[in-house]
């Protein structure tokens, strides 16, 4: 089993590279759920439904998230009665929060939500929420605490960040279900997600990191640092508040104690060097997932990474 | 102040009728909410809506129902993804339902939504759920008991009918404000609706027909039976079920205790001596609602039979 890490739009994206080198039935997508939040009292998991409805082939390619073809009907109503409008929802992507929050009420876990979801949806991976339990991520910034979405979409990270907060990290292992399958993995791929908000609520539950440097598969990441950028999203103030350098380099280093690989772009090359002194294994290639074939490519590097036996 | 109890598109009708002849701000509608019930997670009140969205201008007048413009898309993801998808729900329909559910789980009650829903939506009359707490009206079948919805909408009224059971009419009384009302009005109207399920739950509120026979107000009905047979829904198998003859005459039987008046149509004359006999005073006029200057006749009808000094 292929073992994945997993964001939101970044992971999609690898992943979809994933599926064209790897039997699907061999790969598991273990989903941050830090963005998880409630919102018009229904259960919302971002990164959850985009890896699902992008592996089903229902997510919008232009923007890169949203649901083909959905339309806004429901969400101006809601605005006209006086609801939040700050995070949009499309009317079929509003079905799986009314199903989603109706099956959770009813008694059932994340976990199996995700796996009716996409098996419904067609999405040929398993998908597995890294935790059945809330495990809210906070953004201390200048303008006080909030929740990730509201800093990222309502506020549009527009504060400065002072601290990222993991608040049920400690607790948010119960009833988890794939602590075990890192054990029994042949890899273990961390998607080129932001390392603090994405990656980081992962690896912050209780125990991970240990099953991680336990585990006979090796792990290896693909940086979503390139050339001290992030090819998506507010990683790059987020890293700094956490004290992590903006760079590839700086991601090797957040993962150093369970990596015993990292894929970077080529445009660091020269970064190959200073992570290779933490004793993590180096891949340089093109990182930039613009098609298919680009998306292929970059994954059948992590894998062999993953899946070649010296460091 | 003119008091209506409503059921759901029938009453919207004669409402429409109502603020025609009548200052809207005058106008209060209690609406039946025997047929609330929750689906996927949702609190639906189905008469509350119809009302609030007819008098808003917001209905499609050809079928009667459902906002017009409305549109399926969340719907038809909802049955994708394993939901119940017999009972129809537009993605601005919908709105209301997100809303409202999220309203009640916050502390707000269904009278306070309400209220917040006609001015958001632009209805100009007061509406009041007849009830803040569940009353919900099961149907006794051949195949069970069920919601009314489920015998109406799901089972499409195909089940024989043994008996109606207005589950919390006892206890549905707390918080509703508008017993009081009653005693205050300058007339009370009773719309077109079904007697047994519309406006039976309303009447059968602790209190309601007590009241309603104290009040210095006349009590004026328009028979939702014309010629034997229901204008709209399953009111004759209803009827027949509790024991109530499927006429203007029965109708004005079901309600002798607090009416003072009934309006029957012009097919219905020859009823108009038996339903003297019961003391109630009869006005017959053409009853079908066919366009706003009929509707307004019915109502300026009604509302005289209740401003008259004399049965």
């Amino acid at each position: 089993m292929i073992l994945t890490l997993a964001g939101g739009v970044g992971a999609a994206r690898f992943l979809e590279g994933l599926v064209q080198v790897a039997p699907v039935e061999t790969i598991t997508g273990v989903v941050n759920t830090g963005d998880d939040f409630e919102l018009h009292g229904l259960w919302i998991s971002p990164d959850c439904d985009i890896v699902t409805c992008t592996l089903a082939g229902l997510i919008d390619q232009v923007q890169g998230w949203g649901i083909t073809g959905d339309s806004d009907a429901c969400m101006e109503w809601l605005g006209k009665l006086g609801g939040p409008t700050w995070f949009k929802l499309g009317d079929r992507d509003l079905a799986l929060h009314i199903r989603r929050t109706a099956l959770l009420r009813g008694g059932a876990t994340l976990s199996t939500v995700a796996e009716s979801f996409r098996k419904a949806l067609g999405c040929p991976i398993r998908i597995v929420p890294m935790s059945d339990d809330p495990a809210p991520t906070h953004i201390v910034t200048n303008a006080g605490e909030m929740h990730f979405e509201e800093y990222f979409v309502q506020r549009r990270a527009a504060d400065t960040v002072l601290d990222v907060r993991l608040h049920a990290a400690g607790s948010a292992e119960r009833r988890r279900g794939w602590l075990e399958a890192i054990a029994s993995a042949e890899a273990i791929l961390i998607a080129p997600s932001n390392p603090v908000v994405s990656v980081g609520p992962i690896l912050a539950l209780a125990g991970i990191r240990k099953a991680l440097r336990e585990s006979p598969a090796r792990v290896v990441a693909v940086s979503p640092i390139v050339g001290g950028a992030a090819i998506k999203g507010p990683a790059v103030p987020l890293m700094r508040a956490v004290g992590i350098e903006p760079s590839a380099l700086g991601v090797a280093r957040a993962y150093s104690d369970v990596l015993d690989g990292i894929v970077i772009d080529q445009v660091d090359a020269d970064l190959a060097a200073p992570i290779g002194e933490l004793g993590i294994q180096v891949a340089v290639t093109d990182t930039i997932m613009r098609g298919p074939a680009e998306k292929a490519a970059l994954a059948r590097t992590a894998l062999e990474l993953a899946r070649s036996h010296n460091g």
